[in-house]
């Protein structure tokens, strides 16, 4: 029973085959007697219609891609939640790709879709991409691909990102608020758009406050946990170390945790941190975590949206369009606000 | 330039597609010059084969699927590591299918399945799922499917896990050593085998301390944010409340916390925890997490490498094979345990 396919269903029902596919397709051309005949066997039979051949004659895969530096993070983890509503309301597959941030995995990724494994793209990309050529020829095979999060600024496609630059302002500014005077910026990588709008908003607030701001006080992070263990020892261990951090991701807190208890170094008596981070986690770390919190759900619903219109569109031509949603400064512990 | 196929590379070349067919797969029949022709144009061009097309005459995908229940639990996002780092190994893609702990979407992904979209399968069940005819219908299309962590007992296939029975039987005599009395288990599902073990060691434990041991003392918690505060907040407010808590999931923990706070139920002084945990939080948290921590890491990589060897058997039978590592407790703030 397991070699059903249109052939034997038309054997048995001693029709042509292509009145079968077509009443399996609910063609007008086929009376209600011949399709309810046909389905019926179809079903006692429990044919299967081969997903890749049926992707070669419709062309389309009704999968959506979803490409990720990682799900480690929590906003990725509720980001992909957000998307499976919308496709599943679209009736579509969720296929979800990760990149380890890695740009050769990226590339890697994105070359298979060329050929139609997905019918659309939406993607974060990861803190290494810098150049966009694999991108670009995916719209070369009229393959839609929205970002979310972490865009390409570069690049005429949809993008739906949080009010970075004004919320690290922000964020900023509540260091100095609370006292302040020596915060760093701790960056997970200079190729990424949404860092660098963060660093800014973190240069510009310490300009407004009339602090000094110079380039050391961004330290470049990466994906490498010895090395940000390193990194931010050396940080807390060197004479007039800091007093303010912005963690510009949510891995770098545990570290920055972890090594000042080791140090003796009393958060937030005499260093307070905010990191950027959708933990649930937040509120019972030991002291309580001030975030900046994105709204995860609520871009990654946009973002699948848009996706879904781009791929309905005949004519291809990539959306362009940006959304910029805002991001919530939750004060807490870590920044002195007992909450 | 986007259609270029085997038939228009052959006609530029002056060769039979067969011929171009062959030299593509690299087949003896086919002489160096004529491969070196043919690469080269099909470099020049940038051919793609088409996957579907290409699947359809292999009938391999060169893919793997890893059917999730979630992957904002640690265990899941170190497990996708894992796996991805032995694919890789392989040349085999990854695929990711999350269930949200549904039993119908978990039947609805392996359904799609069946017709050869992956050749393999690694999953960790729903905590809805109780029938099994959907996986064992796999079995009959000759896809194997690897069992990690939430296994399905009574089915013949590898079963990858932990010593569930054994360290949950640990963590409730650790609590029992720190002078609790009045011990519960929060439990995610009772279809699950690996949370029924997990309450068969709490509850042997309990027996051999001595300590009175009722069907009360396990709450059925879910996967129902709002339902969980509520039986934690019930829990937590009745005359002879717990003394002792083992929470048998990760994202137990945070209501746990939350609510004591709350109620001015001091950690560890009145209330001690033990969580089910890989989250690299745990240290930080306010007070620090005593955790049984998984080798979620070591787990996939073999449930992974079993996989692959039974892709590569002829003559399919499922492979059916236990095997148990061992998970640590890690003694820390939440039960009195300064770190």
């Amino acid at each position: 029973m397991s070699h059903i396919n249109i052939r034997s269903l038309a054997k048995e029902l001693q029709l042509s085959i292509g009145t079968v596919s077509k009443a399996l397709k609910d063609s007008h051309e086929i009376s209600a007697a011949t399709k309810l005949r046909v389905l019926e066997l179809a079903q006692k039979l429990q044919y299967n219609p081969n997903p890749y051949a049926s992707s070669l004659r419709r062309k389309k895969s009704n999968t959506i891609a979803v490409v990720l530096p990682e799900v480690a993070d929590s906003f990725f983890s509720v980001a992909i939640k957000g998307i499976e509503e919308v496709a599943q309301e679209n009736g579509f597959h969720v296929l979800i790709y990760l990149t380890f941030e890695r740009y050769l995995k990226e590339k890697k990724i994105l070359e298979a879709f060329r050929n139609g494994r997905v019918d659309g793209i939406l993607m974060s990309v990861s803190s290494e991409t810098m150049d966009t050529a694999h991108i670009e020829a995916l719209w070369e095979n009229n393959i839609p691909v929205v970002f979310f999060d972490r865009v390409i600024s570069e690049l005429p496609s949809a993008k739906i990102t949080t009010n970075d630059e004004d919320i690290s302002f922000e964020a900023t500014s509540h260091l100095v608020a609370r006292g302040c005077q020596e915060i760093v910026y701790l960056s997970i990588s200079k190729h990424l758009a949404i860092n660098n709008r963060r660093i800014a908003g973190f240069q510009k607030a310490l300009q407004a406050h009339e602090l000094p701001c110079s380039a050391g006080q961004v330290i470049d992070c990466s994906n490498d946990e010895t090395d940000n263990d390193r990194l931010i020892r050396q940080l807390l261990l060197q004479a007039g170390r800091p007093d303010g951090i912005i963690a510009g991701v949510e891995k770098l807190v545990m570290p920055v945790y972890a090594i000042s208890k080791e140090l003796h170094i009393d958060i937030p008596a005499h260093l307070k941190i905010v990191g950027f981070s959708n933990s649930p986690l937040a509120p019972i770390l030991n002291p309580s975590l001030t975030t900046v919190t994105q709204p995860a759900y609520e871009m990654c619903k946009r973002a699948a949206a848009v996706l879904f219109r781009a791929m309905l569109k005949k004519g291809f031509v990539p959306e362009h369009e940006t959304v910029i949603l805002s991001s919530t400064l939750l004060p807490r512990d870590s920044t002195g606000c007992l909450s």
